[in-house]
């Protein structure tokens, strides 16, 4: 198989969660467990595709204010979804607030990068603040995370919500509208045409 | 008429200008001067419509790499329409760096707000890395320029291309495949309309 046209990075912003569970009466909080087994799908299918690099959006220091029955079941999805890939051999790095208690102590180990194979960041407890604030003591605090080629955002929303917004400068942004846990193999690949077709100049 | 759901600021990308030229078997550079009368239509509307605060592409640090062709006509292009908007009373402020001979001399009098009609912000010579390296020493270069709402590009391309990045981190990001000269006010409802639709959470 070709790679032409194949994203070296591409950003994963799963989205929706919560608005799935509500659709099938459930309460909000109960969304997240059903992103786990999508998000390893999703983890296996850029492996086999030979992307370079995925970044993922976890949850993020503005979710952190939601009611405690949601922080806690997204908290207990991020660990269990990053033990797991890393368990499959993923090289893992979490970035993130890690000085904060909301942050989950059995992720700390990564906020160095962790493993040999495809390159995983995981945005756990991470703010756009926290990381552009790395630059007034000399560089980003995602300073281990490469220029984004293609972000895919489920669940509709035409916007980035403060996804790393250095990296993101030039990426394509693709948007499903199903909810992140409807997550099916084919909206990975409708977003890799999609960014095949893209003119990319980067301003030149 | 109600203000219900209009966005306090919105960006703007006219993005388009060189494609639109070719499709008439102009020269590239002939598209950017066919970019002015469409500015200046939209400055009214959204005047009209009490919008606070506007952010337009005018061209960055990247895009001075162009053939000189090019360079010539879109800085000529940025003069003429920021000499209007001030001239019709807007509140314009020039974001960019004025230390480069790439800069428009003509302009440097609105690195500092001048005016006090509707915010224009007007990135010129502009680039995001230039934007965040203030940070460095206290602040984004574009410090005056308040967060988006809305962020509205012209030419089909979904991504930010390095516009504003802070301010954009929770914009809703609205694409209208029309090339930019080819601007009609009915891209802008749309993209209105659109936007009053959209659920903001802002990560809460």
């Amino acid at each position: 198989m070709s790679n032409k046209g194949l994203p070296r990075h591409i950003g994963f912003i799963p989205d929706g969660n919560r608005r799935w569970a509500l659709e099938r009466e459930l309460p909000k909080e109960a969304g997240y467990s059903f992103g786990i087994a999508p998000g390893l799908a999703l983890y296996e299918r850029c492996k086999q595709l030979g992307v370079d690099e995925v970044s993922v959006y976890g949850f993020t220091q503005d979710n952190t204010r939601r009611p405690s029955e949601q922080t806690e079941r997204f908290r207990a999805a991020c660990v269990e979804f990053a033990t797991d890939i890393a368990r499959r051999g993923a090289s893992l790095l979490v970035v993130g607030d890690e000085s904060s208690a909301l942050f989950p102590p059995e992720l700390r180990a990564f906020r160095r990068r962790q493993g040999e194979g495809m390159k995983v960041n995981f945005l756990v407890n991470y703010g756009w603040e926290w990381d552009l604030d790395g630059l007034r003591e000399g560089g980003l605090r995602s300073g281990d995370v490469s220029r984004l080629d293609l972000v895919v955002r489920w669940g509709g929303g035409r916007r980035l919500s403060g996804f790393l917004p250095v990296q993101s400068v030039y990426a394509d942004i693709y948007v499903v509208d199903a909810y992140w846990p409807d997550y099916e193999r084919a909206h990975l690949e409708a977003a890799l045409a999609w960014y095949r077709q893209q003119d990319r100049t980067l301003g030149g």
